[in-house]
């Protein structure tokens, strides 16, 4: 929930904009939390009958009309359906957790960047020993209220890096980012592989073991890129390496 | 300055990192500031006769011994060179400043990645209205710093977005993000470019205005990309324009 002047949408709807978990349908009446009362009243100072956008990464974003706004509860009313629902591109993102600041970002920047599933992994050098999922949830969905992002990444519980690669699905690509990567261009080796589901893995500030990247790399789904001569921080990593992927095999063209 | 724990580099010195302004040349004493010697002496706890690793965005990266360690100055000698300076490519970074904590990560990513010149920009939806250079270059040093990069970006003097396109050379190609681009494939509209000097623009938060997005699409030196069908905030554009930038005429390949 933000200050509708912090939207840069396509929209020039500048109303509240709200992710709510309901269904919407036309005339559907829809629940607000208390979070939602509280923001709607006592942040933005508005009152029953003002109008909002609801979505909830399903149904695409409806014009509701609030109709109850209590200390604890409120309602709306779903008026119109003002967009349709998008699809996300076959995009996962797996990454080590990061510190808390760095890790809230670093799950904002993937739902902008457009990843449909975010899977923390636990790497034999991640620096922090617990990941509130709660939070990285609440993150995706701050970034998806703040730019109008209509699909909503699902967040999935941390796994150690041995247990992903176990049950890996062969279909996926899963590309990760290593300096040593065979192939020195990160556009030829993507270009290389062709459309298809696809998962990035960034690996902690202190980077991969060298037994986790020699089990990497003898994966037959596994695919290494490099991103160029400078050492980035992971979150940086995080978002150039979406930005190659969405670009060459995603929905960035 | 970071604990070295922070640091990611290639290298595996993990001795103290220090950047100075001084030339380093072998057997060269150069000067440690009062923050320097803090951080030496109370965050890290060391003691005259440590090693440390300095770097000037010029001369490499030289081993250094420090003889002398005040409160208010000190002193180191170089030992001998352990890296020889790169040379950043030629992309430059044009942005319209952000809020304060975004504009220090928008800076310490732009030199992450690569940029040789930060040139923060004034336009008519910038939500700033004043910017503090040395805070720029703080932050592009801290990121230098702590990621082993040897190259500093020069950091200019905010201009109006008018008087930057006025000024130009128009040998340099200038991008910026637009979801109307003709093209709607950024790696497309890059790869059409060829090799050559390039700058990015990223609009403000609340993007660019009509009368400026005219004026820039006006000029024969401008290309306008498209960064796929979501809105992103500025900062994560920042990244992802980078990369792709990086990738397609930069050095990432």
């Amino acid at each position: 929930m933000r200050r509708p002047s912090d939207n840069t949408g396509p929209s020039a709807d500048k109303s509240p904009r709200l992710y709510v978990e309901a269904d919407l349908r036309d005339g559907g009446h829809v629940a607000l939390t208390a979070a939602h009362c509280h923001y709607l009243k006592n942040v933005m100072r508005l009152k029953p009958g003002v109008h909002v956008r609801l979505f909830n990464g399903r149904d695409g974003e409806w014009r509701a009309n609030v109709s109850e706004l209590g200390r604890k509860a409120g309602s709306a009313i779903c008026v119109a359906r003002t967009r349709e629902q998008d699809v996300l591109p076959d995009v996962h993102y797996l990454f080590a957790p990061l510190k808390q600041a760095r890790l809230d970002y670093m799950a904002q920047k993937a739902a902008e960047m457009g990843a449909a599933v975010l899977q923390p992994v636990w790497t034999q050098h991640t620096a922090v020993s617990k990941i509130k999922h709660e939070r990285l949830v609440s993150n995706v969905i701050e970034a998806a209220e703040q730019c109008n992002l209509l699909g909503i990444p699902a967040v999935r519980e941390t796994k150690p890096l041995p247990s992903i690669l176990a049950d890996w699905d062969p279909d996926r690509r899963l590309i990760y980012c290593d300096e040593a990567a065979p192939i020195a261009s990160p556009l030829e080796a993507l270009t290389g592989l062709g459309k298809g589901p696809v998962a990035v893995l960034i690996g902690p500030e202190g980077g991969f073991s060298e037994g986790e990247r020699a089990t990497l790399r003898a994966q037959s789904f596994v695919t290494a890129i490099s991103l160029g001569p400078r050492v980035m921080r992971a979150d940086t990593a995080a978002v150039a390496a979406l930005a190659l992927l969405q670009a060459v095999l995603g929905d960035w063209s």
